[in-house]
C-alpha cells in the first residue's frame, strides 16, 4: 500500500541552474526541436563490490509525471533577467514528451552500461539530468549497501534504524525504501511504513529505562503494555549483571498473558559477540531458548560478518548510520551523458565524450542492454551493450570480447539473451504501473541469485563482463580515432 | 527572501517507531504529565577537525511549529493495533508545549556540550527525538564540511555543485543551505535559490559543447546568449589545444557587447593544477588577465589545499559530491539523551546514562552552556557547562578544569562569559524569527574568527576546552559512583 498523500512536493526546480541556462540557450539557438539521446551510467561499484542494485526508479517516474512549472517558478526565472520571454512561455506550456528506458528496480547493475536512456527534445532531456541522477544515485547507493549488509547477516533479519543520522528527510524515508528493496525486513522510520508500506519496527530507547524508578520497573511496564513481541533493551546499566537478569525475571513473572512468549532482548553497546553468547546461555538456562537476541550499534557488513564468524548468538540486526548513509562509500557516481543526436530523417548521429582516463570515455549511440543467462544453471554470464537495432540471437553461439583487451574472447552457447531494460515513458506517457515494494524486494533477491558467488564476494569479487557488440565497438573506435586526431573544431 | 511555498511536507510521522511505542507506554503508565529534560550533544568532530558548525535550527523550528497528527496518521496508528484509543485521542488533540534551547545556527560547537535542550512532557520530548537529530545532524555535518573546504580555498569563492550526488532531495536542498551558512558563495541547486535565497550559479555541461557542430560554435552561441559573466567549459576535447584557444578566439571576436569582459573558463578534469597554470598564461598573453579560472571535479579541502600549495591559478572552486555528502565523514553523530526528570515541586532529579566508554557517559541535569571570550583578543578561551541556576561571574577570576583529569586547571581573568544558547520555544510558542541566510553566513564567519588558529588546523587541531562547573562535576561524579556500585534496581 503506497499513498503519497503528504509527499507531493513539486521538485521541478530541483535542477542544476546550468540545465536551465543551457535549455534557454538551446531554445534560442535553433535546437528547440533537436532530438537527442542521453545515457545514465556509473563507473565504480561502491565498496569495491561485484555489483550494484538499481533503485529509485519509481520516484523518478513520479518526478517526471509531475514536471510542471508553477507561476512562482516562472516568476523566479523571469527575475533572473537572463532568460527570454519566449523561453519562459515555453516552460509555462511545458509538456514532458520524452521516451525513457531503464533497468527495473531491484536488478543488479554494472559499471559502464546504460542503466537508463532518455530520448527527446534536448531542452527536456537536458533539464531532467539533475533529478535523474539524484534519485537513482541515492537509492541505488542505499539498496546496494543494504544488500551487502543483508548478505553478511546470512539470512538473519536486518532492520534499518538510521533515520536520525540520514542526510535529510528524504535520505531517511527513501533510504529506508531502498534498504527494503535491498533486503531489509523493516525500518524504524514510521512515515516510510505509512507512505511505502515498509514495516515499521522498534521497541524502546535507554530513556524509557531511565525514566522509571528502576530497570526492572521499566521492563515490567513495557511487558504489560506490549506483550506481543516484547523486546527489552538490556544495556542501560550492565548487560549481564542487570539487563539480562531483569529481563528473565520479568519473563518469569508471567506478566505476559498466557500463550505469549518473550520476544527478545536488544544489546546496543559493548562487545556484542561476547555479550550475546553469555546472554544466550542465560536465556537458555532460564527456559527461554526461543527468546531472540537483537544487536545494534554502529554495525555494517564487515562487523556483522566478523561477529558471526566468532560465533555471536545474534538472531537479528538493527543497522543505522552505516547503512542509511552508506558511510564507507557515501556516493554513487552515476553520470548522464549525451550519446547521440537524431536528425530530422530519424538517423542518429552518435556522440562521444573523450577523456584521457579510459573509463571516462562514453559509449556513443542509441543502445540496448542485454543480459545473457546460462540456460542450464540460470546464472548470468555477461551483459552486452548493442546498438538499438541489433538483436542477439540466442539460438546460435555468440562471441563476446573485452572492449579494452579485444583478444580476450569467449564463445557462449546454450544461453538466453534478455533485453533487460523496460520502457518507462513513451512520448511523455508513463507506461509502467507502481509495483508493491514487496515485489521489488523479491525481484531483487531473485536477480541477485542469478549471480555467481564469485561476483558476490565482499573482497576482490570476480569482475562481471560488460561487453560491447562488434558493431557498437566499431562505432566507438571510429569516433575515438576521429577525436584523437584533434578536436573536430 | 525565503518562501517555503512548495516545501510544506508534514513530517510529524518522520519519527522512529519506538518513539511512538514509548510515548504510548508513558501515557498509560502514569507519565502523561511527567516533565523531563533531554539534551542533544555529539561526541566526535567530523574529519578530526577542531570544531563543528551548528546548523539546521530553522528547519527544526519549522518542524516543531508544524507538528500535528492528520486523520491519516491517526488511522495508520490505529491500524497498528497496539496503541490505546486514549493515546490516539491525545495525539489528535496534540499541542506542542515544550521549551527548547539551542546554540544558534552558524556557531562553532564542540563535543560533549548540550547544543540543544528540550524540557517538556516526556511523551512530547521523546517523540521529537528523531527529527531533532536528523535535522541538526544533517545540516551541521554539511556546514562543518563546507566551512573546512572554504577555509582551504583561502578566500576564493567556493560553489556548491553536488545536487546530483546528494542523498535525496532534502540532502541537495538543505545541504546547499547548510553549505551556504558554512561559507559557500552559492549553489547549483535552483530550488534552493528560490526557497532559501542561496544564489544559484552555473553555466554549461559537456553536452552543450557536444550538441553543436564544433566547440567553437558552442562557445560562440553561449557568448551571444550570456554575455554577462560568460564562463566557458574548456575540457570537452582538450583543454590546452582546443578549449582555451577556442575560448580566447571567442573572447577576441567581440561577440560580447562593448563594455563586457570575458567571465572565465571552467576546467572539470585532468591535472587542474598544471592546466590552470598553462591556461592562466595563455589568457594573460591574449590580453585577458581578468578572465577567471574555475576548477571543479571531485574536489575537497585536501585537494584544494594541495592545488594552492602547488601554485594552481584557480580563482574559484565548484565542489560537488565530497561536500554535499561530506564523503570523507558522512555522519554527524549527534545523540539525544534524557538528563533529568522534574518533580511536581519543580525540583529536577538529574539522570545519567552509564557506559564503559567514558565519552558515552552523559552529563546529567538541566544545564547552561557558556562561552568564555578573552576581553583583549576577543578569542574564545573555553566553553563551560553549568547547572541552569549557576551564573559565571566574569568580573572575577574563574578556575576551569578538565572534567576527566581534574588536576589540569587554569584560572581565567579578563574574560567575558556568554550564555550562548537561545530559547527557541517557550511552552510550545516559538520565540525566534527567521533570519536571512546571509546573516547566518556572516554570523558563522564572525564566530569562527573567534577561534584560535590552533583550533582551526586541519590536522591535529588543538582540543578546545569544554569543561564542567564544579557544582555540575559534583553532581555527575555522585551519580557515576551510585551506578558503579551496581544498578539502582
Amino acid at each position: 500500500m503506497e499513498n503519497n498523500s503528504e509527499m507531493k512536493t513539486n521538485l521541478t526546480m530541483l535542477t542544476d541552474f546550468y540545465e536551465i541556462t543551457m535549455a534557454n540557450g538551446y531554445f534560442t539557438n535553433g535546437h528547440r526541436d533537436t532530438v537527442v539521446y542521453f545515457d545514465m551510467f556509473f563507473r565504480e561499484i561502491p565498496d569495491n563490490g561485484g555489483y550494484a542494485i538499481m533503485a529509485g526508479v519509481q520516484q523518478l517516474v513520479d518526478y517526471l509525471e509531475n514536471l510542471k512549472f508553477t507561476p512562482e517558478d516562472l516568476e523566479y526565472l523571469r527575475g533572473c533577467k537572463i532568460f527570454s520571454e519566449e523561453f519562459i512561455g515555453y516552460l509555462r506550456d511545458f509538456r514532458f514528451c520524452c521516451d525513457v528506458w531503464s533497468v527495473p528496480e531491484g536488478m543488479p547493475i554494472f559499471p559502464g552500461e546504460p542503466i537508463l536512456t532518455v530520448r527527446g527534445p534536448v531542452i527536456q532531456a537536458q533539464f531532467i539530468e539533475t533529478m535523474i541522477l539524484l534519485t537513482v544515485n541515492h537509492q541505488s547507493l542505499i539498496a546496494t549497501k543494504a544488500n551487502r549488509i543483508c548478505r553478511a547477516a546470512q539470512g538473519r533479519p536486518v532492520m534499518e534504524f538510521g533515520s536520525r543520522r540520514a542526510q535529510g528527510a528524504d535520505g531517511a524515508i527513501l533510504g529506508a525504501r531502498a534498504a527494503y528493496i535491498g533486503g531489509c525486513c523493516g525500518t524504524a522510520c514510521t512515515i516510510c511504513d505509512r507512505e511505502y508500506g515498509v514495516p515499521a519496527l522498534g521497541t524502546m530507547a535507554h530513556s524509557w529505562i531511565q525514566l522509571f524508578d528502576s530497570e526492572l520497573e521499566a521492563f515490567r511496564a513495557y511487558a504489560r503494555e506490549y506483550p506481543r513481541n516484547c523486546t527489552l533493551l538490556v544495556d542501560t546499566y550492565n548487560v549481564l549483571k542487570s539487563g539480562v537478569p531483569h529481563a528473565i525475571q520479568v519473563f518469569r513473572e508471567e506478566i505476559l498473558p498466557r500463550g505469549f512468549r518473550p520476544g527478545g532482548i536488544r544489546i546496543d553497546s559493548g562487545d556484542i559477540t561476547y555479550l550475546s553468547k553469555k546472554a544466550r546461555k542465560m536465556l537458555d538456562d532460564a527456559g527461554f531458548p526461543d527468546c531472540k537476541i537483537c544487536a545494534s550499534n554502529s554495525l555494517d557488513e564487515y562487523i556483522i560478518r566478523d561477529m558471526l564468524m566468532q560465533g555471536a548468538k545474534v538472531d537479528s540486526f538493527g543497522v543505522g548510520e552505516r547503512m542509511i548513509t552508506s558511510s564507507s562509500h557515501p556516493v554513487f557516481g552515476g553520470v548522464y551523458k549525451l550519446s547521440g543526436v537524431e536528425g530530422k530523417d530519424g538517423v542518429v548521429t552518435p556522440k562521444i565524450k573523450i577523456s584521457e582516463n579510459v573509463s571516462k570515455i562514453t559509449t556513443p549511440g542509441f543502445k540496448k542492454l542485454w543480459r545473457l543467462y546460462d540456460r542450464s544453471s540460470g546464472k548470468a554470464l555477461a551483459d552486452v551493450i548493442t546498438l538499438s537495432d541489433e538483436v542477439i540471437d540466442d539460438t546460435r553461439p555468440y562471441e563476446i570480447f573485452d572492449p579494452n583487451f579485444v583478444w580476450k574472447r569467449k564463445t557462449l552457447t546454450n544461453f538466453r539473451a534478455e533485453d533487460i531494460r523496460v520502457q518507462l515513458f513513451q512520448n511523455g506517457r508513463c507506461l509502467t504501473r507502481k509495483q508493491p515494494l514487496k515485489e521489488l524486494q523479491s525481484y531483487c533477491c531473485e536477480q541477485v541469485d542469478t549471480l555467481w558467488d564469485e561476483v558476490k564476494r565482499f573482497e576482490n569479487p570476480h569482475k562481471y563482463y560488460v561487453d560491447l557488440s562488434q558493431k557498437l565497438w566499431d562505432v566507438k573506435s571510429r569516433l575515438i580515432s576521429e577525436y584523437s586526431f584533434g578536436p573536430n573544431a
